[in-house]
């Protein structure tokens, strides 16, 4: 989680995100009046999105030169994290009704965010633990485990 | 989700909740060296957090005072987006192996996080769509086409 945060944790990423992926947008000056965010930052987010490939950059016009921001498989790969969120903010961060309702196209019924266990399907949040993954830095479980014990 | 950004979206938050929920950490010293974060952010971070009623504090030491910092249920509902993040972190932003799995405490399965339409069960993440709710503010959808066909 902490490289996703990396790539997508700064205050304004997962907003762009959002309305790229939900609303259509696409084009600088959209992003900026939807979100009411300052130029240079949203100009800044923009360039990291396509330099680590989570959006691609067409050109739509050649004087002056303009472009579209549009989201890669890698970007739009994180609406779940955008329905869980969104989700846990209406449930205890909002002051009234949702602004948004995520549902699903289909039949138009709420969509919600679960933790699904792929063996045998139960879906309790509070069935689920953390363990090391291969990926853990040797000795580094072993490290915390001292720091707390002690 | 942007109130949900507000609470938890600066780059240690979810970090320090994900070590609360499924690392069991309760103690400033054991968040400081599991993340290896600078103890004045740390401290503005877990004081936000019991501000805000994701997290209490209650005092396990009285000479020097001595604080356990435990999640709220606000706090615990926070492990749908961090097992929805992780996800997207270790499919794209990784650079190896997972370091840490999310299973199933019962069956030791993998856990994953879906977004399952609430009527008819539907998985698919390509199906979800966005619609104004009722707590969006008057006008606004409409203010934001405008921009976008202009």
């Amino acid at each position: 989680m902490a490289r996703a945060l990396e790539v997508v944790g700064e205050r304004w990423s997962l907003l762009i995100v959002r309305d790229a992926l939900f609303a259509g947008v696409t084009r600088f000056s959209d992003f900026q009046r939807g979100l009411g965010i300052a130029p240079n930052v949203l100009a800044a987010r923009l360039d990291a999105f396509v330099a680590v490939g989570l959006m691609e950059r067409r050109r739509y016009a050649d004087q002056p030169e303009q472009f579209d921001y549009v989201l890669t498989p890698m970007g739009r790969d994180l609406s779940g994290s955008i329905v869980a969120l969104t989700q846990w903010g209406d449930r205890w961060a909002g002051t009234g009704e949702p602004p948004i309702l995520y549902t699903h196209a289909g039949c138009g019924g709420a969509v919600e965010s679960r933790s699904v266990c792929r063996r045998c399907g139960t879906q309790d949040p509070d069935d689920v633990q953390a363990r090391p993954g291969p990926g853990m830095p040797e000795g580094y479980v072993e490290a915390r485990r001292r720091g707390r014990t002690a």
